[in-house]
């Protein structure tokens, strides 16, 4: 049980992107100009940033589907169950039936603010004292090395592990891979982060806007004038 | 701590039933009689038997989708992350983030095999020794209940539900309300049950499958007809 | 030729609903009552009127999809094409591969706007000219009249009918089931009704905006405290 | 109107191929393998045909979802109404509101079988005789060329685009961006292609079929393993 790993950190590497901004304007130029959009797939999109913006904050959303982002992401079960209501989006995970997981465990770091102001859906969270993270950290410990340590001898004891599984804790690491296209991050991306400055404001759990961020850096990235529209138009998906 | 619970059951409820066989008639014949197949609303569908044999054996999915089943499920979370991968069902369920989560917990039952043999995608399962038996029932109780203790030590100590829970095991309890049509139904049948004469075998986790028998009887009693055919068709969705 | 008619209107039955503001109430509440949320089942929805509110105006749109209407559409094929574009319903149409199509064709009423001003994306449209609404009748039915003539003369050779249909015009009415949610029905209207007082306010083609009327007022009256808060929320589906 | 165009070919140019038979490995190794799949990101497939076929023959689809297609169609109204039937793509179309449709129409070739013989559902399709070919070839053209006149008419007199096109026939050519991936091109073909070796034949419209070959040649090319697996099961979509 040496092996048993406790971490607050959240994995998300871009696999494949096939997405930049031009990918919307010649998407949406086929509206107006048919077959003569083709014209426009090697041109430049910094002279459709109105465009690009006109779509997103009017609420076309199609055009913003014509591209794909695959991610790798290792995070705790807990944040895999709320990632994957998306309905949307195309998932693979590492199965619990099919291998043995690995003793690794999310821990909530001394920045995760532990504790909750306010009323159903309008929570606030802020630090805990010493103590409640001190008691977090045993509590956490404590149950989730129990846990491996029953996981591994009923694997010892050749039961199969789907059935021994059932004792892990969600707070342990899984990984997958997700594809995703501009809509469905930006929807994505509506509910998963926190910004009270939105249109719309979330109040997403704290460990999937760690990986939610992630997910937006690498889209800023990719498709910046999109992204920008996205801020300025209040975080809404289109 | 008296208050632990440790079950073998599934329960399914099916909350409402919008679903008949006569549904496949009519939005079938909309393609060859047009507004003329508003006379087939009131029909006795055992006359149009062969009609919807024909549909399913032929895989034209759509006339199975004017319909609506809802369930109540109360299953483990390692039930509902396979329940959930299904994009085209409707789901609400119990919040870790919003409730405390009951103490209850899954328990393999002396009837569950145990053991698995055989290859990557060909699992069989077969019986486990009394000492397994033993081992499972024994790994279960103490991992559960030390992570139900540590669950409830954080909650005393203030701290968010949503933190807490990160220790509690996949085999905990959940409730979900979920919303099918006879389509996605047929589709999660032929993924979730074992039956080696369907035409493309699954091997679905022992415990997935005892949900998707119960809502296999609910649907067999709404949509006798169709039922019949899906399988008579070798348990395929159209 | 006598049969060939001509029609302004747009037919919509309500062919079943399995729906109420108490759907929204009771699937809401797994999420915090787990399954104590089945007390809610037969509750009255006007205690409950704050919630519905809170859901909609937060964006919380998955308890408003555990219901189900089935409408029977009667409209011009370039209303079905806009409708059908909407990849979260379920389709069945009359199928001119597989019934001879009636002569019945798309005339605009003299109410109908005839000339767009204004500029891509925020079209106005005001009412034509006697002249204009005199040209649009004459070509319409010269044109409808004379591509059915030949759609009969091909049928009348032999000619398969999938092939024959070719000719006919996009404004000849068809027939189609569609089975949608209250969430699906919220998005629809918030594309295909015109409304400047919306939050994000659309721009849709009149013609299924007169279909889009139709199913709001089923909706409303089948989901009051639904719909009067999603018309409160500036018509934003959740 | 000297500008009227009758064609018989369909346009499909792959504009983004995103895509290839590696994507499918390191997607399902994550299931056995967790982040120790990233090391099959680079990894020749052909070492890996073996577990392609398993995934394809046994059904297991979101392996073959991450990666994407993006293709350019010109075709009839016709058969995007057919294509725009498939709810997991994405699409955006030339607008006959946004712009003026041009005078290009779908005319059958002379080796479109013309004759449909057999029984609903299992229709089959022989050649016509001359005097057939040249009734659908004059009938065509009548017809097109009225509507396209009276349609001209119409827009010369200020009258709305939107409104003018309800004339346009559905044999009219059209424009439009589609993206797919491997799983939901596998079921446009199962669906849009005849072949009578498959598990489940289908009976498509000809002029769809021609769109479904091209796409199957460029989807062969890029995922030729994915692809020899469709085949050789069948031509059932995972």
């Amino acid at each position: 049980m040496a092996g048993v790993v406790f971490r607050s950190d959240m994995k998300v590497e871009m696999v494949r992107c096939a997405a930049q901004d031009a990918d919307v304007v010649w998407s949406a130029r086929v509206s107006t100009a048919g077959d003569r959009s083709l014209d426009d797939l090697g041109r430049d999109p910094k002279e459709a940033t109105g465009l690009i913006r006109y779509l997103l904050l009017n609420r076309h959303g199609t055009p913003f589907e014509h591209n794909s982002f695959t991610f790798f992401v290792n995070a705790p079960i807990f944040v895999f169950r709320e990632f994957q209501r998306h309905r949307t989006l195309s998932f693979n995970e590492w199965s619990g039936r099919y291998a043995q997981l690995d003793p690794e465990f999310y821990m909530p770091a001394p920045d995760r603010p532990l504790v909750q102001v306010g009323k159903t859906g309008h929570y606030e969270f802020v630090p805990g004292s010493d103590e409640q993270y001190e008691t977090v950290r045993d509590a956490t410990e404590v149950s989730c090395r129990v846990a491996y340590e029953q996981y591994e001898r009923m694997l010892s004891a050749g039961v199969a592990r789907e059935v021994a599984r059932g004792v892990l804790p969600v707070a342990t690491y899984s990984s997958m891979f997700v594809t995703m296209n501009a809509r469905s991050i930006m929807h994505f991306l509506s509910l998963r982060t926190k910004d009270l400055d939105s249109k719309f404001p979330s109040y997403p759990q704290y460990e999937i806007e760690l990986v939610a961020r992630q997910i937006e850096a690498f889209f800023a990235e990719a498709m910046p004038i999109t992204h920008a529209a996205f801020e300025e138009g209040g975080r809404v998906a289109p």
